[in-house]
């Protein structure tokens, strides 16, 4: 029986899982990132656990991280919350240590492919991913393809600009829908508005701890006017970034993923909404928009999908 | 020697033309619409036409026409441009006429075929056209093939929100890049400027005839304050639009085409400027922004196009 090992990189924890061929998970790992350590020792520790769980007939390691990343060369180059991981060989690294075939994409990608082989994306051939957290980023699969587009960076879709003169992004950018419809966006309108001294809840519990998105729902839920405006605003706006997907692409299929998704059904009545009010030369009935199906366990899944992708192309 | 004919239908006027398989026109003819007449009338007209072109070793034609539509059947759906166009099996029309076989699709889509064979698009697979006239289209080629979407909606580019509360656009929604950068919103803007009694040259040309997006920038190229702002604010926003596009989708190449690239060179430089401004994840050195090089006769080479990919795929 074939067996096929996944890695789950992010910036604060790393997870190994063994798949059997058909997507049964048989033993996993989770640890922590500690990012600071760089990536010698991280990679020891990822060599380490990989190979504890891997078996004779183990016959390929997928790999999802987060960008920016060469996919094809399977080289990492300075992602944000991986401080050191410059240009590091990961693929080779790992193919050295372990002697099967590794294949590496970036960490919205690989979450696309799980939900197109294991989740919301079975059935259909063209779909969208969109993870929805700290920042927005997305995966595109095209006939059944992942899209790279130039160095892997196609599917930004959080960095389409939605108000050509709205707030700064991370990115450098005015207005992109990260920059206002993200799980960070929520926080930073929340925070701005305790600033300005509008009559909001937030004040008296951003004095107990940091305003998350979450806690700005929260507010919204019991009453709280400023946190409903905030929230709203931002789901709106992912209504529009996510009807300027549809009206491009076109896809059979849209998933939305990432924490916000945990206030789910809200989240999908507002897009379906906006979706509905803006894209008029798409046949939106034609279009589902709906939640990731893995959840939390989109990032093992992901990596497994990209390892049976690989190897059934070769 | 095989030989293709190419049909490209339009509003005002119809082409038709032969072509050898590698592109060289042999003979062709263009004649006036008259959508008025209805469809039986012009399909008349179009069968004459083509039959005096058809030779004993044409093999195949290629038709470009204005969406909606449904490419794998053949049949047109009311384009606003052609009254009475309602379900017209224009393929099968066709076909029994000619005895050969007919392929449609929408005159975007062939446009972008037809860089991609014989124009700007050579040499990449992966690449989006725009058209910038009254409206603004496009087509998406994805790994060499025409991405369709949902009943052949993708690439409707135009209609992608860049100002959430901006103009009603004629599809329905607001603030599409169509009612913001297209000529026909450039020259809404000049007459509400006039209406608005704004100090412009325009007033006085708006006497003899009505105002184009042609008359605003030559208005604005004599010294006209207003017009300019008009001008340039519309590049800017399809600057936004295209940088969108990028974006999503990160192509090798992005070709402008249509009414509003007579300005060429100018247009290209904003473009540019406001893509190297705004997408901050895509590599955008790897990505060219580029004129058509087909021009006006990309109607033809593009519905040529589609007969041969069509063949091909045979």
């Amino acid at each position: 029986m074939e067996r096929f090992l996944a890695l789950d990189i992010g910036g604060t924890k790393i997870a190994v899982g063994r798949f059997l061929r058909n997507g049964k998970l048989e033993d996993k790992k989770i640890f922590p990132t500690k990012a600071e350590r760089g990536y010698k020792k991280i990679l020891d520790e990822i060599v380490e656990n990989i190979k504890r769980l891997k078996t004779n007939d183990t016959v390929a390691l997928g790999i999802g991280c987060g960008g920016p990343l060469d996919s094809k060369e399977g080289v990492i180059l300075s992602p944000p919350n991986l401080p050191g991981w410059d240009n590091v060989p990961l693929k080779k690294d790992l193919e050295s240590a372990l002697n099967i075939p590794v294949f590496l994409d970036n960490d919205a990608n690989t979450a696309c492919l799980g939900e197109y082989y294991f989740g919301a994306g079975k059935g259909v051939r063209n779909l969208v991913y969109i993870t929805v957290s700290t920042g927005i980023g997305g995966g595109i699969i095209i006939d059944g393809k992942i899209l790279h587009g130039q160095r892997d960076s196609a599917g930004e879709v959080g960095h389409q600009t939605i108000i050509p003169d709205g707030p700064l992004c991370n990115c450098g950018n005015k207005g992109c829908l990260e920059a206002l419809a993200s799980g960070t966006a929520i926080a930073k309108r929340a925070k701005e508005a305790i600033l300005k001294g509008e009559d909001t809840i937030l004040r008296e519990w951003s004095k107990e701890g940091n305003i998350s998105a979450e806690l700005v729902r929260r507010a919204y839920l019991q009453g709280d006017k400023i946190s409903e405006k905030i929230w709203k605003d931002a789901l709106e706006y992912l209504g529009i970034g996510v009807g300027n997907i549809i009206t491009i692409i076109s896809p059979e299929r849209v998933i939305l993923g990432g924490g916000i998704m945990k206030a789910g059904e809200e989240v999908l009545e507002t897009v379906r909404r906006v979706v509905r009010e803006r894209v008029k030369l798409v046949p939106i009935d034609k279009v589902e928009i709906v939640l990731s199906k893995l959840g939390e366990e989109v990032g093992l899944y992901g990596a497994l999908a990209l390892a049976l992708t690989e190897m059934e192309a070769r």
